[in-house]
């Protein structure tokens, strides 16, 4: 069924809201949820909202925190997430570091503990905004294995990076294993089997079935390159956050295990030569306009094609699975009505 | 022929003086050239010896110069590299920037019109050395056609990152191009095909003819997630240095251009959490140790293979064209007698 962005904003929020999160808070989370939907990356949409819900009711996911922040040196800050939602520990650090970047040139926010973020495009569209460059990296449960190798020993170690230029910025989003793990449950629920080369099974043996890969590991991206840079993001946010490494990383999968993983965001500020946004601009534009290698396929820049999926669905709505959708209202409603109770 | 790593330091270092370069300059870009060699990549080794050279005597390397440092902001070195040696400026604003890491916890050099920094693992592992992340962009010219595009675009543009542990230090170092331009090169020169999907001709075909393809673009490694990276990396650099894009880059390649690429160099203080470092190289081994693909060969971590190479190259020696050793070696003999010639 299609439903419209401002209608399931206003499910999300209300839901969060009535399990205990500030109004703020609530917004926030719900954007990151609705605007993966809206993007085509449903594996990080509202799917993750009754797990959310879970997950505060058992107490590992405090609604109500933006975590504890340190400034660990002068352009560097430190945040203890205490089980916050993802998205206001990071948005908070992220907005307290911002106003410094003119002066620094460049800062980092470090967070362990906090929960799952969504989709890191989020987090350095926001960066951009504000006029800098930004990076953005999380860490995860094993679930890719080394090139060569045939054990999950790595998350699926997303990286994102946005430049802003004289019109709509670059913004890359991606995870370095070859497919996302949601690409694989999608396939085990409707019975289809996986590529040759996707994933390995328990047993560590090469597998087409989506249900054994599950239990397995997926491969990396990109063979060896891919691979060393998953490790390297590995090393790279548990060396700066602190935090688990993915064979101990629990907790943005389940519904009952406190996060541990680690987020690091980097913004930094670009050269003010004067001219330079619009060669930005002018460059990818000759990229996209540069001969395709099937006729009507034109060269995409990273961010084109969730740029205009968003926009569509902003106008149009979006489709959602509709038992989720019956689920979620269902679950609205009852806890509206304890809601209310408590509070009369 | 098998040469000693103390005797290609001193040909290099010998030629680079006789040039012109102050003894610390001609040493360390000797090293950068040499070290590459012993970690088996000789496309940044001696062969660009004669390349340096000639660009010296054209005017296009000032070999003299460590470039021109400003603090563009508080954490921010911006370096005009005036045409010098690519490691000389580079590791002159690294070193620099490096005693004020523990202050700023972070901080960043951009540097353009510099010379071909070579392998950027040099730098990375410098900066692990000092006990800081590292990581290492630089641009070039465009070589690389876009994912569904047929046409270069963009640079090789690598990356290299290096994090500190309680043991050896990861080092990653990967070019975003599916080969080296090199690889092409060595199998023109040896006159055996190239694989299908590595490459293009001029007119934009597909071709597994090495000859065609240096005339044409090297696919992005991994696909549409290489290519996103490559291109996110492209614009960092310009964003970041104010330097060139890939199309209007000229100078790593050739004779007779100023050198007009930017590069980019982030140190970062690793978080101080007590066991930090042992947990990240206890997590390396866990990855060595996990079960390979094949049995007998093992799964390895970024720099472990070129670590390898590098200690036997240094206790064995290592093999060279015995044609670039004997040019290299008439060169050095015959500016050498024109050095002499000079000064009595």
């Amino acid at each position: 069924m299609r439903i419209s962005e401002v209608a399931a904003l206003a499910l999300a929020t209300r839901l969060l809201e009535t399990h205990g999160a500030p109004r703020d808070h609530a917004v926030l989370q719900a954007r990151v949820l609705v605007t993966a939907e809206m993007k085509g990356h449903p594996a990080h949409g509202l799917r993750r909202l009754a797990q959310l819900v879970e997950r505060i009711e058992r107490g590992v996911i405090d609604p109500g925190t933006k975590g504890t922040q340190r400034w660990r040196a002068d352009a560097v800050i430190e945040v203890e997430g205490s089980s916050g939602f993802g998205p206001v520990v990071a948005m908070a650090a992220i907005e307290r570091l911002a106003p410094h970047i003119p002066d620094l040139g460049i800062g980092l926010v470090a967070v362990r503990n906090a929960n799952h973020l969504g989709m890191l495009a989020h987090y350095v569209e926001a960066i951009a905004a504000m006029g800098f460059i930004g990076i953005a990296l999380s860490s995860s449960e094993s679930q890719v294995h080394p090139f060569g190798g045939t054990r999950a020993m790595l998350g699926t170690n997303p990286v994102a990076v946005a430049v802003p230029t004289a019109e709509e910025p670059l913004v890359l989003d991606l995870a370095t294993s070859l497919v996302p793990m949601g690409r694989i449950n999608h396939h085990a629920a409707t019975g289809r089997p996986i590529r040759e080369g996707w994933a390995r099974d328990a047993e560590r043996h090469p597998t087409t079935d989506p249900v054994r890969a599950k239990a397995g590991a997926i491969a990396p991206f990109g063979g060896a390159k891919g691979y060393g840079l998953g490790i390297a993001m590995e090393l790279l946010v548990a060396a700066l956050a602190g935090s688990a490494l993915a064979p101990d990383v629990r907790g943005t999968l389940d519904s009952h295990s406190p996060c541990n993983k680690g987020d690091v965001f980097i913004l930094i500020e670009p050269s003010l030569t004067p001219g330079l946004p619009a060669r930005l601009s002018a460059y990818l534009d000759a990229v996209r306009a540069s001969p395709p290698a099937k006729a009507g396929e034109p060269v995409l820049v990273p961010g084109d094609r969730a740029r205009r999926r968003r926009e569509t669905a902003g106008r149009d709505g979006f489709d959602i699975d509709q038992r989720l959708w019956e689920d979620l209202n269902a679950l609205s409603r009852s806890r509206i009505l304890a809601f209310e109770g408590q509070r009369s």
